[in-house]
């Protein structure tokens, strides 16, 4: 299923090689004035070959909006934006997948679909299809910054070059500012030399490499998020894995906690002025499913692109034996500079349903 | 929400020292035999004192069938559980929360409920509402085993003590028998007493200790789960992360997998006769959120157990200052162990679901 | 499927010769204080043999609530309720359907759950498990009282005799007060008599007779409800139909309006104050899905109770041959009496998901 | 919301003068076949205009789909169908409701949406976005008719004019043939010069009249739908009250059940060779909300048309006065007619989410 979320449901439709991609956005709030240069901006940061772009300006990958925007508020109807492909079907496609190419979804989908589904540039599960999720991101952040929700991620990792970590108790406006409008997302920019040396030398070798988000997701009031099935963690992870490459999530300490001691991990309380807050945050914002106040941190691990230029063995499905594949033409080496704002919108798509599901949006 | 599920939903209630706790399963398939030894079996693995005992059978905490169930065959009407608690609330109790716990939902819970959660022994926080969970889980490895899909989990670490990893392409039945109905369940049982020393240390210290559970879904079909939001990670995700301590889960090589190569991560194509398989299996059996036929494989991470007895920094709400908290009595040092069965159960009861969704339950 | 609801979901099981049934309501607002005799008068109201009865306790089938209450009051964790059946299962028991009673769902449900559905007494469908609808009813009319919102029905006619109907622009608070506690509850009391001399004449004939329910919600706020498909009237009907016996809805004039022009049915508006109402309402209180603030109004046909003792074709679904049957035993001749506060507290479970959806539970 | 299923998900976007309308169609089945003439031809049963035409052709409200369909095939992913609207939105247009007309949605939507709805032709609510809805059930018919379910639906009356009633135990192909596309759809048509008459009688006058439609869903296996909430009354009424005007509906004998003794109500059931048959159909085809496998019969109570240009009372929400109104220009006097293949459409998307549910797709 493509349409996730309850009070604000979102429902992504389209196709790489498609007549076009998009998303409805049904149970938006009325009257949410809509800033479209930020959208433009939040798109941007998606869009390939933006990296080293001066300008943050995107017209031909951005979306029409079909409805639930008037002057540029929203309706309270359904909000519904088009991206056109321009990359349209040819009639004489035979649209036969033979060999299915290792680590994509060339083989499930086949079986998944009995051989129906579109596979020209990968079809419903391109990457592509990231950018309408950007789009409903891009919105619900607006929303969200009107009620001092702010979200920012960064490139945490690429292959084993690593970022710095959030300060889990203190993110400034300053670094969200930043990081949420950056193309090459990092807390510490002296990383960025060595992270692209490492893509590049991938890109030279026909190779790719993955990495990690991080995610924070400031200000979101407490008590947000319900026990159980309805708890920060799932609902974040339940969008999250609706990311093309997201193999692994983790909040707040994660699988370091697993190694921790009870006396080490637990963050203690104290009142700053009125408020409770905890003076470490390894829980990342989130106790018991329901946030604390403190930001709410996660990351999220990326596996590394699948379209490698290297022979790979596979298989004909069309005469049952092994046999192998090269896989010709120019790959993003390492997804995850690009992932950085698709993170931060499933954050944002999630944190509105969590805020309406106890009547705070 | 502690409602969970579409084809197959549970609905988990109770409070820790309420009159009871239980579960209603609805939706389930009618006429499947259900082995109540079994059930006894897999209850009692999550059972606190369990862990040395040499008889599987524990009478207090089974549940009572109230409905669905006729001449131990599910009449397709939904199955409701339930586990009478013993610790009954006294009248004069007077559930007030003034010191919360560091780590525990005690905050979080009192500012979304507004204080009147039931806050006695941890109310529906309480990680006894697994037990629900596991008898629900049970119901669904059976009606799973019939269709020859199998799960078994094992303590992947406790600390910094590792078990052996499952091999992705080879779970044999013998090792799925023999953990799926397991109390200290270990790949390789030389890690036990390194595991239980760290453990008796953490206890004797008044500490606990984290740790990772692996789980294999083996026998999937090919061609399980939908892209996007309904993929196998997805619905997986998110019912784990509704049992207590998870804090991060990864699929696969997961985390590792940040750290690969294209080359190095791709699972290459083969067929073994007829069958499409990988010769590896870092995708754990997932490729744009659909089974691949190979083993589901996922690692969760489990915080160390909040409660320590060694004095912790806290709020006192009723006062708003700053103040210590000592927490007495007596707590698992090492939560993994008992974790193992309950997230045995979510698997089981994600996978229903899946099955359900492509028509193949 | 049993389970019903949004944002306040309720999970009903039970059978009615099983060990028990109840009721799970997730998603309570907390802090709730429940009237327990309000409870109770309630669930009498719907009890067999009540009809004539001076006290409102009932006992016997009195649910024991064992989570979600804590001092009377909503934690705001699941509210389970239990009512224990006296009438136990017994070992011997066949279970086997041979000749499906007419109007029953014997014949349906077998097919549906190839033959493995409890069929004593009617087994999960059974009006028996109206009875935690009932108390699910109950629990969310305080909670929707305390938000000025009331709910009555009364009995709008049984067979060709008919109660007056709803004034739709004044429905005094004592007319509320009356009916909503009322065994046979009638606008105009002077049809009881007539009334209840047809249901006698049914009754001495082995026969039986259907009839009408009205109900009205009062001070819901203008504005609640959204288009399309979560509009007032698809939510109330979407639960509404699961009361046994309802065969037919209509909201305000209904099929009446059918047979009018539009300059007949338009409600004209005013302003009575700076209160927007209209002069008429036949629109029962909804116009676009949206509430308007004038009571709403809906009618059920209830299907005369499928039991009678008249003897009746049927087949023999062991001999694949055609057959007659005899009913024995005592049946309820008019189901609608009794039905009443069914049909209120569906009105209930469905406003308070109504308010919830815009923020206003 | 305008999101409805579970199996399969429409989400209806669009405002009756935004850029376009549409919907997402989310979980149909890849492999099958779509027939564009036949989806011309149910949507020119809709489209304004098209009563007397001679041609089933229309150009300018067919949708274009953007996703989801390869070589005329549905391919499993989402199909996203657009139609433009020509009257596009003019940039000095104030949006600003003063008047509401009674009997629509302008004021209940403006208090829903404070304001911020697109009113212009009725935005949301308009009856226009009525044409992706049969869009999506004129696909989902012929999914249907491969597994040999067919729906018809016709005018039952017409103000105080009535057609025949379907006969519920028989209802030839060729009826449904000629129902199915029809523009004025009778089963006798010796009634349609009445209807006429009365309806050109209401054009002449400024006024409307409502009308009833009767609906078919032949060829529904035994056993589909599951009790209490998901029955296939709750389903189905839960998206008919979707289609502007529906303020009632009716399954089987309906309200006329509600005049009946049990001995005159029941439908007796025989063997017609192998199959479990009724002689007479009041039941309508569900028993305990579960098909019988007899047609599925339900009718639907349209108020007449809101828009009369006779002056009416109404308020004026600037001044916060009393005030009348005229509503000038062309406005279908009789909805009914229309709004026939709207209800087919609503019966086709209910049933194959039903059939879905219980593994029939």
């Amino acid at each position: 299923m493509s349409s996730w979320g309850n009070a604000v449901k979102i429902s992504i439709f389209g196709e790489s090689h498609g007549n076009g991609i998009g998303v409805v956005i049904d149970g938006l709030p009325s009257g949410e004035k809509l800033n479209m240069e930020q959208i433009y901006l939040q798109m941007s940061r998606r869009a390939p070959g933006k990296d080293k772009a001066a300008t943050p300006r995107l017209e031909k990958d951005f979306p029409e909006i079909l409805s639930g925007v008037l002057n540029d508020t929203t309706t309270g109807a359904p909000l519904c934006a088009v991206i056109r492909n321009t990359n349209t079907r040819s009639q004489d496609y035979g649209n036969l997948l033979t060999k299915p190419r290792p680590a994509h979804a060339d083989y499930t989908g086949y079986v998944r679909y009995q051989g129906c589904n579109d596979i020209r540039g990968g079809g419903h599960f391109s990457g592509r299809l990231t950018a309408p999720m950007v789009f409903a991101g891009a919105v619900c952040r607006q929303i969200l910054e009107r009620r001092n929700i702010r979200i920012a991620a960064h490139i945490a990792s690429v292959g084993n070059i690593s970022d710095q970590r959030f300060d889990g108790v203190n993110i400034p406006d300053e670094l969200i500012d930043r990081l949420s409008s950056a193309v090459f997302g990092l807390i510490d920019p002296s990383a960025e030399p060595t992270m692209r040396r490492l893509i590049e030398d991938c890109r030279k070798n026909g190779d790719s490499i993955g990495g990690t988000i991080e995610c924070a997701i400031v200000g979101m009031p407490v008590g947000v998020g319900s026990p159980m099935f309805y708890g920060v963690e799932n609902v974040i992870s339940s969008i999250v894995f609706g990311v093309p490459a997201v193999k692994g999530i983790e909040f707040g300490a994660g699988f370091a906690a697993a190694e921790m001691r009870g006396s080490q991990n637990n963050d203690e309380f104290y009142y700053d002025g009125n408020i409770v807050k905890t003076r470490t945050n390894r829980h990342g914002g989130i106790l018991g499913g329901i946030s604390s106040g403190m930001p709410i941190i996660f990351r999220t691990a990326m596996k590394p692109t699948p379209s490698v230029s290297i022979p790979q063995n596979t298989v004909d499905l069309s005469t049952h034996t092994d046999t192998t594949l090269e896989i010709h033409g120019r790959h993003d080496p390492c997804i995850v500079v690009r992932a950085v704002p698709v993170i931060e919108s499933a954050a944002a798509i999630a944190a509105i349903n969590l805020l309406a599901e106890v009547h705070k949006l």
